[in-house]
């Protein structure tokens, strides 16, 4: 398949794109195309250092949605209104939303906009016929990125669209160790989100680092 | 200790009887005491039957309170005004809440009031001297009254009190293999309270029963 990668550069799009630029056709996206270049760079040489072919471009955010049939938005909560709002064409694709709204006061709070949780808000700004999936939510951003770090965690995949949730479900169990869990509609994304900053607060109080979850 | 259970004789309130009453003295409360002596004797049959000596009394839900150093308000959340409203002489007690706020509709759905969370809404109740720690909100009820269980499951602990926040995680850690987190402050409940609908929703959607969590 071909995954666009909104926002690629950044800790979770770049781990994201190690993980599963073996199997699929990976466009990476950035304000800046020069700098998803430079990313892409850092990615192949790290898969090629390990012996594994990868199919990875580096582009613009609104490249990466035109060319992914799935299209991953990975940017950080604030960023999510000003990354959208310029970008088009989602007509009719998967958007996997792994973002979390939170603050830091003095520990880390779950801060959800009025629609209940930033996947309600994606859906609320694209068009009806876009499926938007939460995946991916509760995976810390340092583990993605480091390929020696294996990612034995439960995701729970939230969608209205039954059929965009089996892909991504899939997608999910192509990364070793991961298991996609069906978590009902996308309504409960705004549980799931909740969890990110939870688990860091565990990790933070707990003494931990990159602190996930399992269903078990 | 002496642990109160409000509302003893429900499910969990039950699986907590069974589970910490070889340690600590249980006074089971009920609105109809006469049900908490009998859940009582089916409480010490279920351990006598396994060698296990252990103290449990029946009471009223406001002796539950009096007797208490540690007090379970273990309701549904539907219950949890009623049943609080009437009771008297929480001061200075250390309270847990297991509730979870939750709705039915299609699937299991988070619903909490106004305050953010059942932990906030009791926070709001009770008098400022009584120590609110949430404790024991995600694990099923029928893995608790089943001693065959092992309940190899994470607990997320949260409190503004840091005192009984320790009390309330050694307890948790007396229970075999459950395992207590600190998760910060009572705020955090929400997330917390959120996950037990999640978790129901995952255990049908996925063809899995009693579904918990552990933080790894």
């Amino acid at each position: 398949m071909k995954i666009g990668i909104v926002g690629g550069t950044g800790n979770i799009g770049e781990g994201l794109a190690l993980r599963l630029s073996n199997k699929h056709e990976i466009i990476i996206g950035s304000r800046t195309p020069e700098k998803a270049c430079e990313s892409i760079e850092n990615t192949v040489r790290l898969l090629e250092e390990r012996g594994i072919s990868c199919s990875c471009i580096g582009s613009s955010n609104q490249e990466a949605v035109d060319r992914g049939d799935i299209v991953i938005i990975s940017v950080p909560y604030k960023h999510l209104l000003p990354t959208l709002t310029p970008l088009s064409g989602f007509e009719n694709k998967t958007v996997i939303t792994p973002v979390n709204p939170m603050t830091k006061k003095d520990f880390f709070s779950h801060d959800p906009p009025k629609e209940g949780s930033a996947a309600m808000l994606i859906r609320s700004i694209l068009p009806g016929n876009a499926c938007i999936v939460a995946a991916f939510n509760n995976i810390s951003a340092q583990k993605w990125k480091n390929l020696d770090e294996e990612l034995d965690y439960s995701v729970a995949v939230c969608s209205d669209d039954e059929e965009a949730k089996k892909v991504v479900m899939n997608l999910v169990n192509e990364i070793p160790k991961l298991k996609a869990f069906n978590a009902g509609p996308l309504e409960m994304a705004s549980v799931v989100e909740g969890i990110t900053p939870l688990l860091l607060n565990i990790a933070r109080y707990n003494k931990m680092r990159d602190v996930g979850i399992q269903f078990k």
